[in-house]
């Protein structure tokens, strides 16, 4: 696996003068997401999507990018995951990750572009953009509840697991906990969503979706972008470390998500679902 | 002008109990930026990009992107910039902006789908990133020095200037401060780029690109999409509060600009250009 810090020498500059030091940077490169698709015989390629990652999980983040996306719908879709090796510059082998779906699976490339862009043909607003998301999602579990001890712990577990952020200082971080507030997965990224597509895409390898037992803290702040992946997952309850935007609130309340902010110096603001929190 | 923020009651938990009490968010709504172009008697409309955006500035927004993606050159070339009105929802008005480019602006199609991904077309790796950028950028100027010292205080006045943070907690901030260290300009999202877009839309009406004698800060970390927006608006000092991205420190390299992480607890970190600082 490519490595997700580069060194550097940088000027420090204190009060005390200029001098000269190593430092570790977070890396960014950009990944293409490449889906192979179509009845055998008649196979095409399609370009999803270029981000700006981190590289390392690679293969996680391309295939929990097309399930929050609402592309795939499990991993029984999915044929292989592998780097394009036809790109033509070296450099570019381990950017450019091909998804292969089974032959029989189709896709809605109408609903694809829906996703990706709210488009004038389905309305520019809130509403619309919540409407658009509703048509992939299911109802998320109602049936248990999580103690407010727990959810004030999560952050400094969450940061003492944050290894390449310890070094770079530069990550966002998606971490998956249980009921009891274990960690279950960590992961790191330059794109605070691409972390969380990490997240999704190592339980969809392993079969685990929906999320439904599961707690998810990101480090910063909640946008709209950030609880349409969770409830893509199921997860029922995600915490944040910063605040959360009007539309991820508007998007938590329409799926009764409990949507958690601000968990930190031993308080925290309960902005949807408040039921699934107790004592 | 529509508000930034929304009110909300939330529960607040800490360890003395739960109570209610009354909240602010930051809003965030897509925002669809279209352009009308094409001979006189042919005239095309394209819809550009859909971004989450906090409302207010929705013009400076829209036409800084436009020119930061490298799709315009010059204030010259927009006719003008508006609302749609004929999007059908009454919601959706304030929603989508279309900007009138005049009949001889000719519009490179394929340098914009460059712009927008990094296609395998001309290569999916940092190397290429740079290369798609350098083609619409002209060199940054070295004849001023910046104070370290001026640099120490920025942030400090960037958040004091950050009215709607100081509410929400929520949002980014882009700066752009004289060399003296005088706040000019200060513009804040949710997304942190569509903050420096609205900076650099605000001096493009102004008629004042490029921004040869200004210092950017932005409140969070650096990455390439927000370096690439100040080169091409021709920024030659680019501070962070928070952490560069290794692509951000290999384009700030390519391009001569001077980038400075970290500034905060008296010091900061000098990662490239470091001979526009001086002591």
């Amino acid at each position: 696996m490519r490595s997700s810090v580069k060194n550097i020498d940088v000027n420090r500059v204190t009060d005390s003068g200029i001098e000269t030091k190593p430092d570790l940077l977070a890396i960014e490169e950009p990944l293409e997401i490449r889906i192979g698709y179509g009845p055998l015989g008649d196979r095409q390629q399609k370009s999803i999507s270029v981000t700006m990652r981190t590289p390392g999980h690679d293969f996680e983040l391309s295939l929990g990018f097309l399930f929050t996306e609402g592309i795939i719908k499990s991993f029984e879709q999915v044929e292989s995951v592998k780097y394009c090796e036809d790109t033509g510059r070296q450099e570019e082998h381990e950017n450019v990750v091909r998804i292969e779906l089974k032959p029989e699976v189709e896709i809605d490339f109408l609903k694809l572009q829906r996703n990706f862009y709210t488009t004038s043909s389905c309305g520019v607003c809130g509403k619309s953009s919540i409407d658009a998301i509703k048509i992939n999602c299911n109802p998320l579990p109602d049936e248990w509840k999580i103690k407010s001890t727990i959810i004030h712990g999560l952050p400094d577990k969450l940061r003492k697991a944050q290894h390449v952020f310890e070094h770079t200082g530069g990550l966002h971080a998606s971490g998956l906990f249980d009921q009891r507030g274990e960690l279950i997965l960590l992961r790191e990224d330059v794109g605070r969503h691409n972390a969380l597509d990490k997240v999704v895409g190592a339980m969809l390898f392993k079969n685990e979706l929906p999320l439904s037992d599961r707690v998810l803290l990101v480090s910063g702040r909640a946008s709209f972008e950030l609880i349409q992946k969770a409830a893509l997952a199921g997860i029922p309850v995600v915490a944040a470390v910063g605040a959360p935007s009007s539309l991820a609130v508007s998007l938590a309340q329409e799926f009764t998500m409990t949507l958690i902010g601000f968990v930190r110096n031993g308080g925290f603001n309960i902005y949807s679902a408040a039921h699934r929190v107790e004592k």
